[in-house]
């Protein structure tokens, strides 16, 4: 289907308003107020049989009507005239149209029906539709506002959001924020048609936007979702706040994976992994926004804190702490060079507290600013206290001094490329109240909060999506090898009607997909066979484990046995493995018992799994092993296929990660080992969509290499395996 | 010494500025000038030999020369004048002096002798001081402002801080909000005289201050601090900020209990306790002591939401829940009722989502909120959405239904005694912009709030403080009993000059002071003696111990010996431990062999320690043992004396509490044991302060039980020990 650039929907020359309206309560009327209002360049035509005019401008009867050919139309009818509405649109040759009214999916099947129905016909006539049931689109370069906001400025955010609610609250904070301008708007709504990663993909096209908020509850294709966010953010940055954390956790999982995969956690691991800067709370979205748009991403979590006061100086030293973010260590020469302009008791090292050295010339401000710049271990700089407000706080005749401060800071932003934060008590203050200089620095391009929180918080989102825009791109996705061990062992499960691939077949096609497999494991059919295995390991104490596809829970049948030294024992132990079994469960197929030799002692316990998430395909998940981390749900996850970046991340991101590195005297374990074997999942996952779940719990990460204790593989119920 | 109460202070009839000025730069001058434009109502002296006038007030060349009395003198003067200002203070008569000066303690070792010199002076003139090196004291209700802060609104937040810049940017911020007003101020300064407590205790008097805010960067004597924050916040929430919290931990302290015990987590543990309301951001001060000086605390962690939005209702739940609040369950009654107000599609459960129900009506706000505050499930009710801003979004007619709507919702807080709290969007629009709704109904005593993740921590506040009232007063002070027992111990280790207290020393003192030791430890001084001490036991499975001052990582040296279960195998485990004891450290002091019975298999694994904090004395810690806490640091601190629900919520606080509910199927753990052990360990270490750190790690706590495997007791050094 060739269809239109959604581009044409935001940049419209003609709009047509069906269902226009006199009653100024009504859409259909304050949207042709709102266009008019604003001096928006293109035709409008409003659609009503009963008017001859509104608001002055002639009305047409039906879309066929209308003179000139349109480019968009706004839809205020109720939902049972959609389907033809949008033929009418689709007749005229409108290339878009945006649909208020709801009464579709969200309201159940009939609407559901309704809705796929107005889609057939817009496919069908190539009209592509923003909702329904949505709050509108606006685009403030096109003084095209067809959703009603007033007082919106002008500017480089891009808003997507799917509550209008959400959308309003923004748009209210930017109005009382008085700097922060948008230049976009679309209310998402049921995403019948045009979907997240299409916006995505024009917002990465627009040139008047360069930074995108997005408001997400919930995505339709997840895979595609993520795609085109990982798309965008290599080229601007996408806040994106995901709603509905708190949900429970998956119950019906079978896996140990599946049952930690909490929806957030799930979704915090795999937008992040996509580039995006994911906003914990809403209050922070629209000013991680205005940073975002205004500075540079930090090209390393070293920052400068420059304080004209203790108490600031350590609230922000905490708080980058908190925020992952570090104190950059200062030369000896950028300490000396400070030393020089300030008095004794400042302190030099960060963070840097002017110690009253401001309190007569807010100009020293700048020469500190410009010194700790040049420094390189420093990569961005706080300002802290009371900047901006030395003519209110000691003498009016300081304020022409902070003006030209605030002018000499902000010119630093451009000939550094460091971002520079301010935060000020005095920016709680509004309109006649607030300091001019810290107007004109904002002006200038610098930031300015009245949280010192908030401040931190925006520094760590300039880190963030350095980090997320320095990652390395994900290889080529290459078309991974499907095994013909695999294929068999997939084969037999299907004609055996089974979802269970059993251990030994699990670590075969672990083995296949490249998981370096440090251990042998022997599957005997017999006592005979078992001994004949043990001898085949070299006669080292073994672990007897039971394979049998109606046991699943082997300890709890009896059927693992640790630690076998002897030949007798080994033989000993399978017949009391297999015994323990067929007491265990009715008549159980039995296919043997494995044969592996003992892992050796220490090393790291780990789990590593992958579930297929419902909304974002398949997703693996790392941490530590134990009860504890169950408890303390001390997991990541990652959408598959997985780069090296990303597993290493994974390394790093859990909360317990410097066990990774060694504690208590223990030696780091081999993280490498762990990446290959992350990497190898991936690819037989890749490779394998038939996989529902894997489990590798408990792996034994060593100081060199890993030993994989137990693998379990489950499969999609067989109706639902890729048909063949 | 009687000395004036430090109420006197703060009401003063009379002020003396001695340095008073004509330089309107200087306090000197600004501070006569404030008090005059405030209208405070007493006399005001000012103190300079060289002018006749100041301010059209008569001045003074000395403060003898004054011819009334005064009551508080505000020093402008320099450091170095002050022992002498503040004797000619004491010979008029002052209560009080208001010390600006800096260089003093915080100068040095010469400053810190001009200090004690004039602390000298003050009390034998009985003179009262505040500072040195203050910003100063204010007093809205007595009009009396000698920090010169403008803009200053009457109200019933004190605060105390040791910043002055953390004290202007609060000043600010209650300016900018334009509801929040202020009725004390100190500038804590060096605490030369006068220390938080007081301030506290002062504060828990006066009628006009409700809520009290500390910033608190250290203390001078924390064990007053406590007693004094644990008076007050039986009256009056304190809402208090700690800053420094990311100090490093006591490298220095040798117990593993000394090593965990960061600063700030020792804070958070013991501030708490006493009842402090603990903000964690610079940026929530303020708005908690808002919400607590306008609101009845919650009687518990369940809160209802009305939303008039899906988007603000998830995010609402959401928010809840990650500040440990709950959604009240809503009765089958309660639901119906809301079913019949409104609409179809609305969500009648918790989050209550009106779904369009109040678009042409707010009135049905206060209808729901009527019915949700009926609830006796419901404790607190959060409204959250677009509430006052109606007749800005939808039509002005509806304002006037939203002003009588806010009194109506308002009036609620008294006939209910629950805390309401409203989250609007519309709050972020400050003067002429901000609907009047919004102002109604904050003036009427419901806090309103921009942000929704303000508004639920302000909520969890209202819960904070409502379980510090709850909580069970501390038993009396009692005389802690010193064990005979323990003496003699404590006597052998000074006549040895050890302060290493031995396993079986350590065992009995912990027998003595009521902890339930659940295993005999019997000391063997030779194989002989372990034999007759494994027969003693009844012949099971013994763990031995070396016991020698000179080792103490007994298993690095070889000194332990587990499950030994035969006579012969107790005999050469003896002699083994003392040989390996021997080729470990060079002619050891070795005591014995210490033989226990092996603890019953399972069990949670815990740490229970105490260590002497340098500021807060003796706290004790409690966490799950193993690496994985240690790296997560996922223990909590009290300060000693305990109270058993201190002790109860310890296990309840550390993140990984469910294990001690039993998880994969495992029984709970005893808690009431564990309880008795903590008890136990309270009172041991409050009859000898000698003890310096003690560590029981690990403890086993079974579902029945616990059992000690490990204790270890460290004394102050000899010569730190109570001279006798």
């Amino acid at each position: 289907m060739s269809s239109h650039s959604i581009r044409e929907l935001f940049y419209p020359e003609s709009i047509a308003v069906v269902g226009a309206s006199k009653d100024p309560m009504k859409r259909g009327f304050r949207s042709i107020q709102k266009l008019l209002e604003d001096g928006y360049a293109g035709a409008i035509y409003p659609i009503n049989p009963k008017e001859p005019e509104i608001l002055g401008l002639k009305c047409y009867a039906s879309l066929g009507d209308i003179p000139g050919s349109i480019d968009l139309a706004l839809v205020c009818t109720p939902a049972k005239t959609l389907p033809q509405v949008i033929e009418q649109c689709g007749k005229k040759g409108a290339k878009g149209a945006v649909v208020l009214a709801g009464g579709f999916a969200e309201a159940g099947d009939d609407g559901q029906r309704l809705q796929d129905e107005m889609v057939r016909v817009a496919h069908a006539y190539n009209v592509r539709i923003v909702g329904p049931n949505t709050s509108g689109v606006f685009n403030t370069h096109k003084a095209c506002n067809i959703v009603g906001f007033s007082n919106l400025k002008k500017g480089d955010i891009g808003l997507l959001s799917q509550s209008g609610n959400m959308a309003l609250s923004l748009v209210t904070e930017a109005e009382a924020n008085g700097h922060i301008g948008l230049s976009t708007y679309v209310g998402i709504g049921n995403e019948s048609d045009i979907q997240f990663n299409e916006y995505f993909d024009y917002f990465a096209e627009d040139e008047n936007t360069k930074v995108v908020v997005a408001y997400v509850e919930g995505m339709k294709n997840g895979r595609v979702f993520l795609d085109a966010l990982r798309r965008i953010t290599r080229r601007k940055p996408v806040v994106l706040y995901k709603s509905g954390r708190t949900s429970a956790g998956r119950s019906s999982a079978k896996s140990h994976t599946g049952a930690l995969a909490g929806d957030y956690a799930v979704s915090e691991g795999v937008l992040r992994q996509a580039g995006a800067v994911l906003a914990r709370k809403s209050d922070e979205i629209l000013s991680l926004a205005e940073a975002l748009s205004l500075l540079q991403p930090l090209a390393s979590r070293r920052v400068a804190v420059l304080a004209d006061g203790g108490g600031h100086a350590t609230i922000a030293a905490d708080a980058l702490s908190e925020h992952g973010l570090t104190l950059a260590p200062l030369s000896q020469e950028t300490r000396q060079r400070l030393s020089a302009i300030l008095p004794p008791s400042a302190a030099v090292a960060n963070p840097v507290d002017v110690a009253g050295g401001t309190d007569s010339n807010p100009a020293v401000f700048a020469d500190c600013a410009s010194i700790l710049l040049e420094d390189p271990q420093v990569d961005g700089l706080l300002i802290t206290g009371l900047y901006g407000g030395y003519g209110v706080r000691f003498s009016q005749s300081l304020t022409p001094i902070e003006m030209q401060t605030s002018m000499r800071i902000a010119a630093m932003l451009e000939a550094r490329g460091k971002p520079i934060i301010v935060h000020s008590l005095y920016g709680s203050l509004y309109s006649d109240l607030r300091p001019a200089p810290l107007t004109c620095i904002r002006e200038a391009g610098v930031p300015v909060y009245d949280s010192l929180e908030l401040a931190v918080r925006c520094m760590q989102g300039l880190a963030e999506f350095g980090e997320a825009q320095r990652r390395p791109l994900a290889e080529a996705e290459d078309h991974p090898v499907r095994s013909p061990a695999f294929e068999t062992v997939l084969s037999s499960c299907r004609s055996e009607h089974r979802t269970v691939v059993l251990e030994h077949e699990a670590r075969q096609a672990l083995a296949d997909a490249g998981v370096p497999m440090p251990a042998p494991a022997i599957l005997a059919r017999s006592p005979h066979e078992a001994v004949a295995a043990f001898e085949r390991l070299g006669s080292v104490p073994v672990a007897m484990k039971i394979v049998s596809r109606d046991i699943i829970h082997k300890s709890d049948a009896g059927g693992v046995k640790l630690n076998v030294g002897s030949s007798d024992g080994v033989r000993q132990a399978f017949e009391n493995i297999v015994a323990n079994g067929r007491k265990h469960v009715q008549d159980p197929d039995i296919t043997g018992v494995l044969v592996t030799p003992m892992a050796p002692k220490g090393g790291v316990e780990i789990i590593i799994g992958v579930v297929r998430d419902p909304t974002y395909g398949p997703v693996m998940m790392f941490g530590l092993g134990g009860i504890l981390v169950e408890v303390l749900k001390d997991v990541v996850f990652r959408s598959l296929p997985l780069t090296e970046d990303d597993a290493h991340r994974m390394l790093a991101e859990i909360r317990a990660s410097e066990i990774l590195n060694g504690v208590r005297g223990a030696a780091p374990t081999d993280k490498d080992a762990l990446v290959r074997l992350m990497m190898g999942i991936s690819s037989l996952c890749s490779a394998f969509p038939e996989i529902a779940e894997l489990d590798l719990n408990p792996v034994l990460a060593y100081s060199s290499g890993v030993a994989i204790l137990d693998a379990r593989i489950l499969l999609e119920e067989v109706s639902a395996v890729t048909p063949q």
